[in-house]
């Protein structure tokens, strides 16, 4: 049975929700794929997450490691290769909640950074699971500037070996996954050391536990950094190193090597060492951001049509919260982001593809916008994440702030992701950095890269709208876009030449420009996620059906970022107050149109009931029913709290002679 | 001994820390009563909140309960009393984690709703804990709409009871705090039914467990709600009546009554009804609001000086993250902040006193100001904040994500004041309504409340502002506020009265402009809250070293909701962009002069290491220390974990033979 309010609502879909499934698979032959291994995930008791919301920090990890290890097994059975078609489903199906994550790491960075005798040495053993690994590179005083790091390796020539060590308490490796109570190894990155004189940092493989029975090797202190916000499954931990020491070819050395007597060599390009770093950063954006965002969009907005409240019309039923306009207005440009943020993962993900087929033709040209470009989209798709996932949340009232509704712990998860693959502030000037570069150059009549092309050809002039229907023309707002983006790129720069000109060091008036810089770098980067999503909404003419409601949800995302950030299109008149008079009411127009469709449009996510694991936004609606169940399982109603004994009996003891 | 960064800090203050801590605390001898307080509590280890982290739900809950039960004796022992000097600060020092706070509102309700007999029959069983009480008011499906409730109370003339029932699963009482497991009675509101008529809401108290064993009452189930994302200390219960029958006196009927014979009395004003909501609604905005986000600020201030990341200056040491221009835009707003909400507090609470007065002369025409005022400054204090605390834990990185820097469970708390106590955006909406009725009363030229009265001299025209120095007036940045508000309002008025005369229905009209009635609320009570600011530090003549501070806290708190909401002032050209580019340096500017003074404005809200809990936010700024001890004390250290033996051994079992 469904509940009749959300059955109602997927009687007038506008369009097939299959076929948008389908589209947004990229082929319907991989929903197949997809669901099959789905199917084997949930129906696997191991890789069961009933019971996740009533679980202790330990009992989690407990099941993270089990999970981790039946894993290989269950690969193993349904023949599923690293590298097969239903590699990228797994995780997903698994929703994170497994250990050896860093494993992966661990593996990448050795495929990376280690000659073939080391990857012929190591890979066959972790991929075995006969080593655990992780990645020991932050430290508890130093996260994204690498060369602050304080562990050193100083290189014995005698012994031949790296005596790593961690000089300071500052420097005791804090917050790789797998290690506080997993790893038998990691990679080690310290800085080097050869006959007194430091070589910057360097990776090294260290064993840090017996194989024999896991307990600590020599010299090493490790352990877990204790409760997170999330990531309760996973045992981030801390590592001491005291002066232990690993042979020479435990150097991660495909890119430079320590000689027998001490002699340093480098070979090949070290700016491929960043093309690891920023696969990662676009590996995360999907499992770890935008899923994380659709299921959140799914619940609050099935919730919100089961959900009655008030009366909209005097004498009618109490109306489905969904009807409200400020409903609408947190929600239905959230799932309009949703969409347009797995369309800037195509984008990402074609613009890796045709980096790496330029570097397997030893042309790094590629990498500064590729690296621009990740940066500055992990930092946005994380940021407004985030918030859209906070805002479901308290889109759902109390309902949404209990477990049971699963959205706590999408938002604590997914606000982990703005900081961790480069904290996000950071990552935005690494953007603003490569645009500020990019004008000067465009400025200066040289070529520039293609998603930049645009600040070549500065228009400044007014928006030519002229009534609220204009509004929806991508050309209208996609140029509104590029404008601010221009606008807000060009006199940044002019500030930080006028600065220098006038004067102050470069670093400072780096520093004084770096406010704005961030505003610049979010504007380039949500004029390309509208551009990109207008554009995929052209080329969808072979899918009318789906084409009309893309085309809606695009116009949403877009106006959106005009009503909320009015600021930037109008500070130079380039939108009047008229045209954004125009803007909101067009806006406003597009929220009741959307909500006709938005149960339908968030059932093409296609989200399982397991998947999701929240009482407010199963398939069928049974919200009420479903949180009353659910809290009978919780431990707080699973025996008589021992604090009525205790406290509350003393306490209550003389009551019943008054009463 | 202290870290030597925090410690320079302190060396160049402005201004007296001690004599800006006696002033936020309204004079020295509170401050010598709220140390005394804090003292007492922290100095009790049953009051400890040391293990915090590490608990579950259920030891958190037997924790509260004990420490609330200790409480009455503490408070006996210590000779302090409820309506005392202390007691305003013993829930602070307690910071929250104490059982039998709905116990207190249960008390309240019956002394605004009981009559003079209930009152003399339940109030000293109360106090003296010889009965436990909770307030039932919300169901699973029906939250601040009370008039959708569907619990009913059936009157049974032949037995003179009520009969409570729970007609369906969407009916039962849900989320009232001490009900799951603690309380002996509760306050029920109930659809009030005699002789087959419907007369609306009405409270009754209802027995809920034995006074004997604890045991539930027949007729009654009631358990826990399960985890919450936060109050694991709370046990927000459910509760599901069958036929429970209550005798007639157990209906509160102060202002109404049921007689033997089936007669229902009303009387007294209703209005009334509305004045304890507004006084909870106030009282929460400092304790679960102000004093958070203060803490926050503490943490992540303090933080931002010991914690130092890259190189501002090629050569130099890394930097302290605070003088990076992007972590100062992060936290001084906030910081600034901060001052403004406890000033706001100061404001509603004279208004609270005014209205009480008069409500003592049965003059209760300050009740809508009253109440417009509570609810729009609650949304927009609780909204502002929340948002304010994630950017201090956002800002603290990966160690802001660490349960031990304290500031996670800050911020899942406050989260939780943007629902409660009614849900942000219906408050918005409230004071949505009250302005619209003040505009359209003003427009007749009829006397409108004293918040208002602007409304009543609307002054077109432009900012006078000719340099970015003018900005640091307050009568030019406070106009720009009030005409802001202003355009909002009346253009909203405008939109409404259109859609109306145009011939669409007044609730469906209404409906429509609720996005931009919302953006009307929130632009009143930002310009209310900044001219609060401004007149205070006007006031302050006589404390030049204070007033001087305040008033660049003053001027950052305004600028920054200038920068940040541009969009607000430039839409019909009051502020041009030239202007606004003014704006935007002299926030800049603001930014590095309140930098020197962040350190000693944050230790001027005196909070203990105790009370904020914090590995990262200590006086003496230790964090590295701290993290690595704390972490130590966490169950995921305490033992070698099962799953080595069960998973891990078996997976690593022939590794030896290969290495």
């Amino acid at each position: 049975s469904m509940n009749p309010d959300l059955a109602s609502e997927r009687q007038t879909a506008s369009f097939s929700v299959e076929k948008l499934t389908a589209w947004l698979d990229g082929g319907a032959e991989h929903t197949q794929i997809r669901r099959a291994v789905v199917e084997a995930i949930e129906s696997d008791p191991v890789f069961s997450r009933e019971n996740q919301y009533f679980q202790s920090q330990n009992e989690r990890y407990e099941a993270a490691v089990r999970k981790g290890v039946h894993l290989q097994k269950k690969m193993h059975e349904m023949g599923w290769t690293e590298n097969g078609p239903e590699s990228k489903y797994i995780y997903r199906a698994l929703s994170g909640d497994v250990a050896f994550s860093l494993h992966r790491v661990f593996k990448r960075s050795i495929w990376v950074l280690g000659s073939d005798k080391q990857i012929a040495k190591w890979i066959p053993l972790a991929s075995q699971y006969q080593v655990i690994g992780t990645y020991a590179q932050t430290e508890l005083g130093h996260g994204t500037y690498l060369q602050g790091l304080e562990t050193t390796a100083v290189f014995d020539v005698t012994t031949q070996e790296f005596i790593l060590h961690t000089p300071t308490i500052s420097a005791m490796k804090w917050w790789p996954g797998d290690m506080g109570r997993s790893a038998t190894h990691t990679v080690v990155f310290a800085q080097l050391y050869i006959h007194g004189k430091c070589y910057g940092v360097h990776p090294f493989i260290v064993q840090i536990r017996s194989l024999q029975d896991h307990s600590l090797c020599p010299g090493i202190t490790a352990g877990d950094i204790g409760p997170k916000m999330s990531f309760e499954h996973a045992d981030n931990g801390y590592l001491m190193l005291q002066k232990v020491r690993v042979p020479r070819e435990n150097m991660l050395n495909k890119f430079c090597e320590v000689q027998p007597d001490g002699t340093y060599v480098t070979r090949g390009s070290e700016k491929i060492n960043y093309f690891p770093m920023t696969t990662v950063r676009i590996s995360i954006i999907l499992d770890e951001v935008i899923i994380p965002l659709m299921k959140a969009c799914t619940i609050a907005i099935r919730y919100s049509v089961v959900r009655r409240q008030s009366k909209l019309k005097p004498g009618e039923q109490e109306a489905k919260i969904l009807d409200y306009q400020t409903q609408q207005e947190k929600l239905l440009p959230q799932l309009a982001a949703a969409y347009a943020f797995l369309l800037i993962n195509n984008y990402l993900q074609e613009l890796l593809d045709r980096a790496y087929k330029e570097i397997q033709r030893k042309n790094f040209d590629t990498l500064p916008e590729l690296h621009a470009c990740s940066s500055g989209f992990k930092a946005m798709v994380t940021q407004y994440s985030t918030s859209a996932v906070e805002i479901c949340l308290r889109a759902c009232g109390g309902h949404g702030y209990s477990l049971l509704s699963g959205l706590p712990s999408l938002y604590t998860r997914i606000l982990a992701s703005c900081i961790y693959e480069g904290e996000n502030t950071i990552l935005f000037l690494q953007t603003a950095r490569f645009l500020m570069k990019c004008f000067m150059a465009a400025s200066a009549g040289q070529p520039i890269p293609p998603s930049v092309t645009y600040l070549a050809a500065v228009k400044p002039g007014k928006c030519p709208a002229k009534s609220k229907l204009d509004f929806l023309s991508p050309d209208i707002y996609t140029e509104a876009y590029q404008h601010a983006a221009v606008r807000l790129i060009s006199s940044t720069a002019a500030k930080l030449q006028d600065l220098i000109q006038s004067g102050v060091k470069k670093y400072d008036a780096w520093n004084q420009c770096t406010v704005q810089l961030v505003q610049a770098a979010k504007a380039h980067c949500h004029y390309i996620s509208v551009e990109n999503f207008a554009e995929t909404v052209e080329k969808l003419e072979t899918k009318p059906g789906i084409q009309k409601i893309m085309k809606h949800l695009c116009d949403l995302f877009a106006l959106h970022g005009i009503f909320s950030n009015a600021g930037l299109f109008l500070h130079d008149g380039y939108l009047s107050g008229a045209q954004m008079d125009m803007v909101t009411a067009s806006y406003l127009d597009l929220l009741a149109v959307i909500r006709r469709d938005a149960v339908p449009l968030v059932d093409a996510f296609d989200f399982t009931d397991k998947s999701l694991n929240s009482a407010l936004g199963s398939y069928d609606g049974h919200v009420y029913q479903r949180l009353y169940e659910w809290a009978q399982k919780s431990p707080t109603n699973k025996q008589i709290s021992p604090a009525y004994e205790k406290y509350l009996k003393p306490l209550l003891h003389n009551s019943l002679s008054k009463l």
